[in-house]
């Protein structure tokens, strides 16, 4: 049994990952971090100041860390003391943070750092990356779809995989409409559908020669992240000191 | 067995046309007009000035014209005059020309004109209202995709499609793309997707409260609007003489 | 302000219903009815045997029943003799218990009674019903997709399409499946997906001379229950005493 | 300028070939062969016997056999004896006319063999290879849709797939339909969709944990198996001599 550790334990993610590891077989539930001490799923939540008593009583293998930039970098100093592997999925870290939480792991314990812990995202983009190196001569088109109140557009998924197509057929311009009279040439239309509660859609779309060939991924609910932050938990424990990403987790080629 | 003469025999809609009927069961091709003389499926095509003689010889049930304005209203005064029922997919016809046609048809012969005889879209058209009625607070969006050389954006079965859900659901913005920071309010997200050979597609999507529902047309030849234009011509022979369009043929309410 | 009470508080959907009208700007949460006394956001849960005091205190308008069969018709009656409007969506209901229900309701107070909250589904079953009408010599296949854990085949939801489709487009041979040389008669296809934590789609297909109309339903969440049951709250209070269906709620003629 | 010379010059195939070559901008159609002496688009169409006479007359690059297996091998010798390369889409072939086919050609001049000429496909087939093996632990189904005559269920094409998934993935039991109470294991669900003049989808769906990722190929019209061909011609002229498929010509490794 890996013995997981959740900092950020009363936030929406933090409940949802101790309510993964608690229904797991694999992983058990070993205690939490939060601004206040409670308790979560059977298991004692504390404060970061009995952060380092909790790691050592548990004997924790790994800590997973969502909670805000201001916070990560002291649970990685002290996870990283105890031998803890690391899961952070912590956003908007500054240059200097990054380069404290380094400077705390590199050499002393293994940790995966991504923004996006979607299993299922990681292997779409690396299909879309092998459906543009062989599609390079198609028409592309880019449809996402996401919930009503998303502000911003394209989604930031959605320029990672312009990103990675450009990569493989070349730089193009980026169309985000057309109206009026409109020549297509060489150009990704991309298309930013916004409506009700839609989660996350994506989709390429090659057409040529009267065929049309689509990639598409769509998520049904916003657990898929706490999914894939879990099956990096237990691919970290036991590997060597470094910082991994979830192609390294789910064995992609980059 | 309706008689049927195609104007226009040697065009691609002509020749289309005159396939389908010449293998229709309950059609019989007696002939076409068109610039030159030659033949086709076994009938006969004759010029304009041989018209006359031409429908007085074959005793035409029906008419059938896809050629251009400047010669559509000769072909139907004489068809009229000859008490041949009419269906006219013609298009670019001036309110002069038209004036001529009218005066020709009304109170002679029953004729269908339309410049979509594509019978799922008339039904098409018919369940985007019913749905635009029912869902009038959700978030509507409207997608289409054609082939890579359509020039205007977005097809006119959209500018349909956006006016019948306008006359059900209220008027609003109409929005052809989103970039950067959005705000998504009451407006119809609009999407004009180009690439390859599609021949044509339509959907509208609407949602709200994590739930979407569609409606999507897809057309896979242009077949479909010959398959309209004979379906007209079955039905329109026999009517009182007047003016009718593709509701009329399929018996939607309007 | 709609007063609400919640039977059932503590519930999977009791707790989903109390949060969406905790945070709702029209109704008011004024208590729940539970096994044990509690509280939830904000308001009181009391047990069974103190509902009529509830009721009593805090004036409420409407009583919201997602509980078991055994529990459901108690709670009827003290909402029926405290003049508050019923909305239930407790299932498995036997005819005595039904009958019991009926004689605390009928004259006294209004009361939505169904097994699907859902209002798209609702909407949807409506456009099923108009497409099959006007589509009925088109071939119609039936697609609908859920989770893998989901035992029956097809989805209750989708027996009732079929039922729907064949009300307007005649009695047809079910096929659910195909395998080996086959010919298409006038059956309809039945094609039934399992697969991951699809949480509900269904599809219905016409397909006939190269069109195809499509009308597709998505649900993101089972929280779109609770939606349909708080509509149907907001609709109930001061319609005359009675027993009323999702349809009456959203005014769909049926 | 390739010059291309049409086996089954006045046949289906064989028109919409010599169209698309006539078209071309560096093909060039210098004849035809079939039963009986005629023209197309500007060229000759001679009968077999005189098949050696137009090679060697028009210096004929490039041969595309879409005859019959009766018609082929002589065909084939023909060609190979006037050293043209060779294109090759008749299906049926026996294995002793395959055998006699490379006696012709091994040695002597390049071939491209194959039943299924579109890029399309070849390319869709390679990116179902590698979503099977990247996720094989996922529910996957295979949904096919053709038009209302098409006999064998599931398609060619589809039960390709199904050998490249299961290379990939493991074999699995197929099941090509779900009804009454059912358990999902570890199978593939296979649906096989008819209806109207759909030309030819395919779709791949693999769902886990709240995400489905799909790829689906579509085709809207046949000449996608000529576009193919032309494509397979421009490429083999100058080849090695050999036998080679579609994955050759497209630099698709297998």
């Amino acid at each position: 049994m890996v013995k997981v550790v959740i900092c950020g334990a009363s936030g929406r993610m933090g409940q949802t990952l101790g309510r993964m590891v608690h229904e797991s077989d694999d992983l058990e539930l070993v205690g939490g971090i939060n601004l206040k001490p409670s308790s979560f799923f059977g298991a004692e939540i504390v404060e970061a100041k009995d952060a380092d008593a909790l790691l050592k009583r548990t004997k924790a293998d790994v800590v997973i860390d969502f909670t805000i930039a201001s916070a990560v970098v002291g649970n990685v100093q002290v996870a990283a003391r105890n031998n803890c592997a690391l899961i952070i999925g912590t956003t908007g870290i500054s240059p200097a943070q990054r380069a404290e939480m380094e400077k705390a792991i590199l050499g002393h314990v293994p940790a995966v750092i991504t923004t996006n812990f979607s299993i299922g995202v990681a292997i779409f983009q690396q299909l879309v990356r092998e459906s543009a190196r062989l599609l390079k001569d198609y028409d592309i088109e880019l449809i996402e779809a996401h919930h009503r109140n998303k502000k911003d557009a394209p989604s930031g998924t959605a320029k990672t995989l312009l990103q990675i197509i450009e990569e493989e057929a070349g730089t193009r311009e980026k169309l985000y409409g057309r109206e009026g009279m409109t020549e297509r040439k060489n150009e990704i239309g991309v298309h930013v559908i916004r409506g009700g509660d839609i989660v996350g859609d994506h989709k390429v779309m090659y057409s040529k020669n009267f065929e049309t060939i689509e990639l598409s991924h769509r998520a049904y609910d916003r657990s898929v992240f706490a999914s894939g932050a879990l099956r990096a938990a237990r691919w970290v424990v036991g590997k060597k000191p470094g910082i991994y990403d979830m192609n390294d987790v789910l064995g992609l080629k980059k």
